[in-house]
């Protein structure tokens, strides 16, 4: 076989089921190094999978034991294996950035309803997650294959290739998400999952999402959703 | 060992780790039947719990061998066992609608934030995953501790016993979220995570929350939370 189980350090990741590989084969056909059909698979999605596959030349290949490799625990009967691939951020739109993000489903999830809401630019300050690791594929529902990214060290770098207005999300921000009026072009900025931003992230425009003092925080892509819904509600 | 693996027939279930005990403690110290400590707990948190269950007449139970029965992979270092409670919802609060959910960790995680509105009555219509399944409590990181929960076995039993304003949110509705003015007494309904709602709520007030096409649709704690958002905004 030559593919192993998913790694970072690899070139390549998976799709793993129907959804996401329609997404792939829709959304970077040429990033499509293989797609594996299990001997059980079949139905409507199949269908789908052999027309896109067979428009951009690709001959699916049948074989049982890559799902054993790849998708150990999941009911999947269908396996895409991507090319990793560069599709950098907009200079010109606004952006959602995440500061350390730790958990890929949280990342996945994330990912889903940002281009849900047509902000399909994205900025990871490392250390974090893996944005290919196929958790992450999965969770966005394949709205990875949607998106724009870019990776930076730190948000110094960040903020010195693209300065604009930034809206750092923060429990210490004094001002109310309901009472901002986003200028564009803007950066919605969140922390990670279990320390948030840190202070420094105060001397920008810092926005709260108030609750009850029965909780301690919202999930992270709880709040990051609340803000994306509350800054492009109008477009929609 | 008198506890056994979590199953849903049992009358107790588990709050794994710190955050969920201290919370167990505070908001259901009658139905808490055992605390268990590994002996390799302490700190900050150890203190609190100490503290806590000092108050309630509890002795901490110093046993290593329950944390291999209840909590396999986790890191976890203390165990409260409660009985499970029944805390009913209240007539003349709006209320939260789940028919039919099917995730553990969206249940959790849609009462965490539910709770961070204020909104503390759930709804939930049967057949739908266990509400004291230890992965919902921790997906609501301790919030289920601070809620009222009725179940129905269906929606027509609901509608009987509590009439109001109700809002379904489906894909097919008409009116979009940001025109909505919710009237009280109201529900907010969702509908499960795969099939959504039956067009048999159309009749109702229902309500979508618009999206691109770039998705087919939100995650359901992600929808249920930006409604929340919005119905509870100017309570905060």
């Amino acid at each position: 076989m030559k593919y192993e189980k998913y790694k970072s350090q690899l070139s390549y990741s998976y799709s793993l089921g129907i959804t996401l590989t329609i997404e792939l084969l829709k959304k970077h056909p040429k990033d499509v190094l293989d797609i594996y059909y299990h001997s059980s698979f079949s139905g409507e999605g199949k269908e789908i999978i052999d027309n896109l596959a067979k428009k951009n030349g690709i001959n699916p290949i049948l074989n049982d034991k890559i799902f054993n490799i790849v998708s150990q625990k999941e009911n999947v009967y269908c396996i895409g294996v991507f090319k990793k691939f560069n599709s950098p951020i907009d200079e010109t739109k606004n952006h959602i950035v995440l500061v350390n993000p730790s958990n890929a489903g949280n990342l996945g999830t994330i990912i889903r309803t940002s281009v849900g809401f047509n902000m399909n630019d994205l900025v990871i300050i490392k250390p974090a997650v893996d944005i290919f690791d196929p958790k992450t594929v999965r969770a966005s529902m394949g709205a990875l294959f949607n998106l724009n990214f870019s990776l930076f060290d730190s948000f110094e770098d960040y903020e010195e290739k693209y300065p604009r207005n930034y809206y750092p999300f923060m429990l210490k921000a004094k001002q109310k998400l309901k009472d901002v009026a986003f200028v564009k072009p803007y950066s919605l900025i969140f922390g990670n999952e279990a320390t948030g931003l840190p202070d420094s992230f105060l001397k920008y425009d810092s926005v709260i999402i108030p609750h009850s003092h029965n909780i301690d925080s919202l999930n992270l892509p709880i709040a990051t959703s609340i803000a994306i819904y509350m800054a492009t509600e109008k477009d929609f």
